[in-house]
């Protein structure tokens, strides 16, 4: 089943961060009916709109639709959940108000276990996931720079016999986003947790760029390590990641130079950071299913003091 | 085989740090003859003498004997190595000047692989190790503070026919320090590993004191996989560490309060971290043997980037 969007598709985005505003950015300029939900910034960017700047094109969006409540939205045809993965208890509660009979809620979130949230309010029937490969900061509200636009897997959550991951697909490239659609969700998960278990996680304890991690011997080993560790937990879930893939994340990461992983970006700025998406999940999945994780787990414990020690360093201020 | 230092015993320190100034104290104390070789701080060392000041005792010696060269002591009956083990080429030449037929080198440095570079110029046959369960800090040229004064074993290095063990050990305790003589030299750096590792290693990549490590549930689990991991390696070596050993370091550990680990005190205040011989060496010998290491080495990689970036930060002032 591929059940096209009506044209205009009604949008809600529920986060006016750096890919809310990037993605939100890119619909409306394809004619889609957007409407933000902002939880601060709303006066700034309703009087400013959007400007983003990616390496391929500028995009300036001088009017926009910011709300404070969902209520004031109502039904969408698609709801798009953009904020980190540790808002989602809150998301919950906005989402009802946006949800009419035939609504497709899609999270950009990273991590393991963020459709299940969603699906405990919207039914896991019409939820979806998009892994989105993008590098992109904002540096102001509605203003995003984004360094590396790249590409967009969407697919559908769980066994569902709706499934209109195609149209979905349709919608992002029709907005001139690169997406392609994947039948296996929860691999391309996997996938995603190559690159941020190391680099975002390695950012974080040592307070690092990737191109310093890249210039460390031991933390690139250690990285390629913790790369197959992920590799080999997803296998034990029936995920088979070739190893080719580690390579290509290396090469890749290279290319990015001074690059600040968004976790690292997220911790310095005091900002929540998806610790139990990215690493405790997996983690706990990996040893439910008898997956060795050492390094991965030993990572997820030094995040986590990191964070206790941020908090009470905060606190003391 | 047990021949007897000469009373008094002429000996010479080399290092007056928070070791050599404790124990050169305790030696001095009891009537030994003791010669400190010093790189810095001689003339407040020489116009002020030592302070030590532990949990049991005050220690005051007003003069002492202290010199920037070892040809000026001459031959000994017995060298104390009191350097960090980062020192020990350095230390490779100061040696020659002080062995005469019959002098015994004692080191008393932390990890694997010391008595191997000083053996490389005194010869295996007159090499000991100490290993010192020691909280100790200098807080001013020769004056000490002790919060901890435990237990030092002494064993010879590798297979020499001559074994002056006894002498040595009762050397110490005719100094008021508590010394059991050990047959396994190697056995026993490999028992002071498994509080060293986690402890020292995880101060510095935290940032923390041991109460912080100890109540934070993750990093005390992970100091146990870690503890784990070099009882296991041990084993490997024939050197059998019983499990409950692990439990006892955890329980003497909560006992000390907010400890620093010397690795901290090193890096914190700019000094050489024994990163070789307390996580490099023991990781590669590990390594070697086939004994799984993943948590050590990482361990090992985040400390070397530490001391990295610790460098760039110092170069940049």
């Amino acid at each position: 089943m591929s059940t096209a969007f009506p044209a205009p598709p009604r949008i809600a985005i529920i986060g006016a961060g750096a890919l809310g505003c990037y993605y939100g950015a890119k619909l409306l300029k394809s004619g889609a009916d957007v409407h933000f939900l902002a939880r601060s910034g709303r006066a700034a960017l309703t009087a400013r709109g959007l400007q983003v700047k990616s390496t391929t094109e500028s995009i300036r969006i001088r009017k926009i639709h910011v709300y404070g409540s969902p209520t004031e939205i109502g039904p969408c045809d698609l709801v798009i959940i953009a904020t980190k993965a540790t808002a989602n208890e809150a998301v919950k509660n906005l989402l009802p108000p946006l949800l009419g009979p035939d609504t497709i809620v899609l999270t950009l979130q990273n991590g393991l276990g963020v459709e299940e949230r969603l699906a405990e309010v919207a039914g896991a029937g019409r939820v979806y996931g998009a892994i989105c490969y993008i590098g992109c900061m904002r540096t102001g509200p509605g203003v995003v720079k984004c360094s590396f636009p790249g590409l967009m897997t969407i697919g559908k959550f769980g066994h569902s016999a709706v499934n209109r991951t195609n149209a979905i697909a349709s919608l992002w490239r029709h907005a001139g986003v690169k997406c392609t659609a994947q039948e296996n969700l929860e691999m391309q998960r996997w996938h995603k947790l190559v690159w941020n278990v190391p680099f975002n996680g390695l950012a974080i304890v040592g307070g690092i760029t990737t191109d310093v991690l890249l210039a460390d011997e031991g933390l690139k080993l250690l990285a390629r390590r913790l790369m197959e560790e992920v590799v080999d937990a997803a296998a034990k879930f029936g995920h088979e990641i070739p190893r080719s893939f580690i390579d290509l994340q290396f090469e890749r990461t290279a290319k990015m130079g001074p690059y600040r992983p968004s976790s690292l970006i997220d911790f310095e700025e005091g900002r929540d950071v998806e610790i139990e998406e990215i690493w405790g999940e997996p983690v706990r999945r990996a040893k439910a299913i008898g997956a060795p994780v050492p390094r991965m787990e030993m990572l997820y414990f030094l995040i986590k003091q990191r964070l206790a020690a941020r908090k009470t360093a905060k606190a003391k201020r």
